[in-house]
């Protein structure tokens, strides 16, 4: 596989919505905090070359102004040129694992370690096992072999803003005025800073001015500092190979939202980017090497292929960019995922699909989640059909698309996203959104046998079951186990589901056949969490609403083709085909329902169907496209590589089909296409090019492919 | 005077660095926190037509896209088009006063608020005068006159935020989690709010969404928000006429620097924005009274010409906009005007500038920032001759450039700006900030006769003086009143002035005669404190130095043309010509040195000598511009507003010159030039373009003006 190495890919702390982000050419790429893309910052890493005194070779991670620059009549600042060139492409390489990003080029090499780890639950951990997870900070070590020459030789790790506004008030983290501590670095403002972990006779110098041509040639360090480029500076013996530590340290104190007030929880131990500073540079050793060797063990899994490998790794890197462990007034975690580009808090959505990963990882955080919607953002509504929207019947509680967006808590039973009189983009997802806090809740409930959380639950799991019920109809007589009926909260509009920018075939709700798997999944697992409660009333309904289900989707096989039609009952056979018709069959492998899944059980009819659905769609012009990537609706070029890597897993773990590898490489050419590796891990890919969801969490469903020889 | 209406003007809260920026076309204005520049927001405000239902005249402060729409697909979001269109220019009138600036148009009038008031001492000051003067708060009022229209009709004030990042996170200030109560308005993030004060029976409707078109049409109001834009949007009746109420809410919680930490002041009475918008919504009508009558009756001066009005009423906005009032740790007000563009903190040699305003206005802000200096930003130096710069001499106590920028207060006894190894811009100012320290506190001792602080001070004031003495000479027979030696900060380079962006007629500091009558002022002014406080060899040793500076000034004229070099004892002599020869004449009148300034005094050669000068190069070609603007030096293009004034108010007042009124039109022109009106007030403009010290606080020189015919 040759697929460039210049693609941008985020290196996290984790819960601290932060990122250095690095790989793709010019400016693209810096400290961004609590943002929904990379910080387009000019980022220095350059070694003076052996021959030419004075001429630094770079990393070409760099090229826009420094944004000061702009503030000051530009005649007045000696601009020193041929200073700094690029290294060759081809004297480049990368190496590029889940916790370790190596760039080598020369002499040079410069790695970032940041964690892949378990957080441990802020409600009981150890706090030393918490502060080495939460600390929020991404280490960087440079290594310069000098061996070969007998001249010092210059080392370089800087940054500049190209922004006047933001990032501007560089400084040196020597001193304040409080504190004459020996911290070595630079920082910004209160949030941000680079410091230096090497210990006594430290050979690096901080310094911060205008421009890095000034900084690496200066003949002493400044004592002040203006300006927005700031770099770290070290000067190497001749014949020494030598090796320098720092740490990126990221901080914000005081109340981090509004809407409902929360802090980030490392404030519990740091109260500002110095204090994490010093744990850094006090640590830094000790903590490379545990977050060198990840957690999870299902990273290093050897069936996977280089494609598979590389998606999983970027959509890991992407996944903790996104993440933000926050603490409310009352002592709680309250645990976000941000929804990459947008920023909206936990779409619920994403929270399913993420559960495979945290179920694996940190199951408190999907309780976590699962309380926060139930205690803030469930709601309660009625219900209509679309051929008589005035007509109110009863609906019931269901939850909201998610919880606000950048750092803003929406309040209590609303989202930010969605809105009423509408059909498309941006409607309410109130029956999708029912089933993904049901699934999440029994894959939680039975992968953490946490029967308190059932106990307290329960209530509301059955609330849960009759309103999905109502969904599809109140009176038993006009049920089919298919979601019929849209929300009161859309007056008059139709729900939508999580595909909101595809077209009709996965975007309308109503007797949508990926909604109808999502519902006959709840069923199943509604089932068999009641019946361990012994609510066998209710166990017995869900267990027929699933029967009914699978049969009304057996019957809406179109009798020429063998295909499900993405919209069923209409009145004329809708043309559209979706993948996610099967995307479903994962839940009753993480609920304890693989009974539902044999050849020869209950659903083995839906099973067929599927199956030959999946292999009649899985062809060129339909369902795939060209370059052999896969295409989730035959009628549009919107394809989400989170949900693509999902089907893979149900197509192969379930439906045992085979995949032709192309379809890999495809999307590994999807990600790292020119106009694509600005963006890092990016869900939506239309026709080849990222143009939503993109900077995203949710490839993390790429982690099911490390289950597929064992269990989860 | 015809000019355009269409110019940025900044209303700005006092003390809390926020500014509502309106009035250059396009979205170039809005809410700017902690910034050096215009926010570059839409800014709604418009009345549906009353001939045409459902389109709206606006003035024309929007036209870019609302940031987050970048953020999806944009397809997806149906444009209503039509919508809205700009009222005709002709139809638009503005009438810009110091605390209000009213657009009219049609049957639309919009009136914006800001405070000019004298800010209570907050150490000592009743708590309820403090939190009038300091509520960080503009006022909006619209007048929609419907009374001949039997039409109801929809009137709208609004903003979008047009970058995706920043201002995203729109939203309802009608609950939040904790606290369900009635503001009603819309916020964004925890730092601003915009919320209606209209009381029970609100006509008011605040609404979030992707653009304005289709907000002012919604049918009801959405409850979610999601979007980069969002109105506030009231329907008025038929054949009435309707006054409706905003407040602009400005605030931030926690620590609000680095380097040492200081919280805005106002957090005393208001925890969050929220807190800040019950408030105004509580005292909207008495405060919007109370601001609409400055304290300040200097600003209502009969003699001021129309062009003067102007110049000192934008000064003053931009002023404001700049002021940022912080509290320490230990409870002490900190305050701090920051440099504009620039961000730089208090700049020593602005604080003296703005002086003239404070000391009127507030003098225990002088005595703030004199203290500050003092405790923090003074350091110690040596001294040595441009001629054998490694030959160090005893030099003494001076102070800072500035204390830090962009709200990082740089480290004790260093500035943000100042480096050594220079020679012109960015150097240090090591002399000057001497006199500006000096003059600032003489000034302020003259007006406020505060005891304390000469007691406290007088060890350092006698300090500054053995400073200001060793930088002519340590060597007594070497002494000539005028700056010689540079400090050994400067590592071999050279001192520069606060005309650093000028060429060598204003920026080298030894032996300029810009200096050299600040020397003059301050040995004058210091000889009065000294001798006010009995130090009496201290006081004639200052006494001495003014004559020999004088002198040494006297015997520089150049006999052929009578003129000064604006560099004396040059070898070939400097052909600069400079009119801030004279700046320093004003400082007699401040410090209780009036005798200074007879006719028949003791220096009245140097005063003929000035005047002789003055009248010599106030000639086209010299230093005035074809349009009759200032030139300060005949060898630069760069002329600065501020300085201007000041010198203007010399020439009047102390050299009783007619200054051609030409002058202050062209100046007048200058500021409203079609490439200059977005900057609010700027200070350096080059042959006609402001390119340096832009949206800048300086300009509140021209308070001198007011004093013109009688005393400060």
């Amino acid at each position: 596989m040759s697929k460039t190495i210049f693609f941008n890919a985020q290196h996290s702390p984790i819960g601290a919505f932060a990122s250095f982000t690095l790989g793709e050419r010019g400016a693209k790429g810096g400290f961004g905090h609590e943002i929904g893309k990379p910080a387009d910052q000019n980022v220095y890493i350059g070694l003076e070359s052996a021959t030419e005194e004075g001429t630094f070779d770079m990393l070409p991670f760099y090229g826009a102004p420094d944004g000061v620059l702009a503030n000051y009549t530009p005649e007045e600042i000696s601009k020193q040129s041929k200073v700094t060139r690029n290294f060759p492409d081809e004297a480049i390489e990368r190496e590029y694992h889940a916790c370790i990003d190596t760039w080598r080029a020369g002499d040079l090499s410069f790695r970032i370690t940041s964690p892949v780890k378990k957080i441990p639950d802020p409600e009981t951990a150890e706090e030393s096992s918490l502060k080495d997870t939460l600390l929020p900070v991404v280490f960087v070590d440079m290594t310069v072999n000098n061996s070969e020459s007998d001249k010092p030789r210059r080392v370089v790790f800087g940054y500049g803003s190209t922004d006047s506004q933001k990032d501007f008030a560089l400084h040196y983290m020597k001193h304040n005025h409080k504190n004459m501590d020996q911290l070595n670095g630079i920082g910004c403002g209160r949030n941000f800073a680079i410091v230096s972990c090497n210990g006594p006779n430290d050979p690096v110098h901080a310094r911060v001015g205008f421009e890095i041509e000034t900084l690496v040639t200066l003949p002493e360090d400044p004592t002040t500092s203006l300006g927005g480029c700031a770099a770290m500076v070290a000067t190497i013996p001749p014949n020494e190979e030598k090796h320098i530590r720092f740490a990126i340290c990221f901080h914000r104190d005081g109340m981090a939202t509004s809407g409902m007030d929360a802090r980030y929880l490392y404030n519990r131990w740091w109260k500002d980017v110095r204090e994490v500073a010093h744990y850094a540079v006090e640590n830094h050793d000790r903590l490379v090497m545990e977050w060198q060797m990840p957690d999870n063990n299902l990273l290093i899994v050897p069936q996977l292929s280089d494609d598979q490998r590389f998606q999983l790794v970027h959509a890991v890197h992407s996944y903790y960019g996104s993440t933000q462990l926050l603490e409310l007034d009352n002592g709680k975690p309250f645990w976000i995922v941000n929804e990459g580009e947008y920023r909206m808090i936990n779409t619920l959505d994403l929270v399913v699909d993420h559960a495979f990963f945290e179920l694996t990882m940190n199951p408190w955080t999907v309780k976590n989640n699962l309380d926060a919607y139930a205690d803030t953002h469930s709601y309660y509504d009625e219900v209509s059909s679309p051929a008589d929207p005035t007509k109110l019947l009863p609906g019931g509680v269901t939850f909201t698309h998610d919880m606000g967006v950048a750092n803003h808590i929406s309040p209590p039973q609303y989202s930010a996203y969605e809105r009423p009189f509408l059909t498309d983009c941006f409607s309410y997802m109130s029956c999708e959104e029912l089933t993904n806090w049901i699934l999440t809740a029994c894959m939680y409930i039975q992968v953490s046998k946490d029967a308190d959380f059932v106990s307290r639950r329960l209530g509301l799991i059955k609330e849960c079951l009759q309103s999905l019920v109502n969904r599809d109809h109140p009176d038993p007589a006009q049920r089919t186990g298919v979601m019929k009926l849209n929300s009161s909260r859309t007056k008059g509009g139709a729900e939508i589901t999580t595909y909101d920018s595809l077209d009709t075939s996965l975007g309308q709700a109503t007797e949508n056949v990926y909604i109808a798997g999502k519902c006959w999944a709840s069923y199943l697992a509604l089932e068999k969490v009641l019946r361990d409660a012994n609510a066998t009333a209710e166990a017995d309904l869900a267990a027929t609403q699933a029967d009914l289900c699978a049969r009304t989707m057996v019957s809406a096989v179109d009798k020429d083709s063998s295909l499900i039609p993405a919209i069923i009952n209409t009145s004329t056979p809708h043309p559209a085909r979706i993948i996610p018709a099967i995307e479903a069959l994962v839940y009753p492998l993480f609920t304890g329902r693989k009974d539902a899944l044999a050849k020869d059980g209950k659903f083995a009819e839906y099973l067929q169907v599927l199956t030959a659905h999946y292999q009649a769609i899985l062809t060129p012009g339909i369902c795939l496209f060209e370059d052999g990537g896969w295409k989730l609706s035959s009628t549009s070029d919107n394809s989400w590589l989170s949900k693509i890597y999902l089907c893979q897993f149900v197509a192969r773990n379930i439906l045992h089909q085979d995949i032709d590898p192309k379809a890999d490489a495809a999307h590994v050419a999807w990600l790292t296409a020119p106009q694509n590796t600005y963006w890092a891990w990016s869900d939506q890919i239309i026709a080849g090019v990222a143009l939503g969801s993109k900077y995203y969490p949710r490839g993390v469903t790429s982690i099911l492919w490390c289950t597929e020889d064992g269990n989860l």
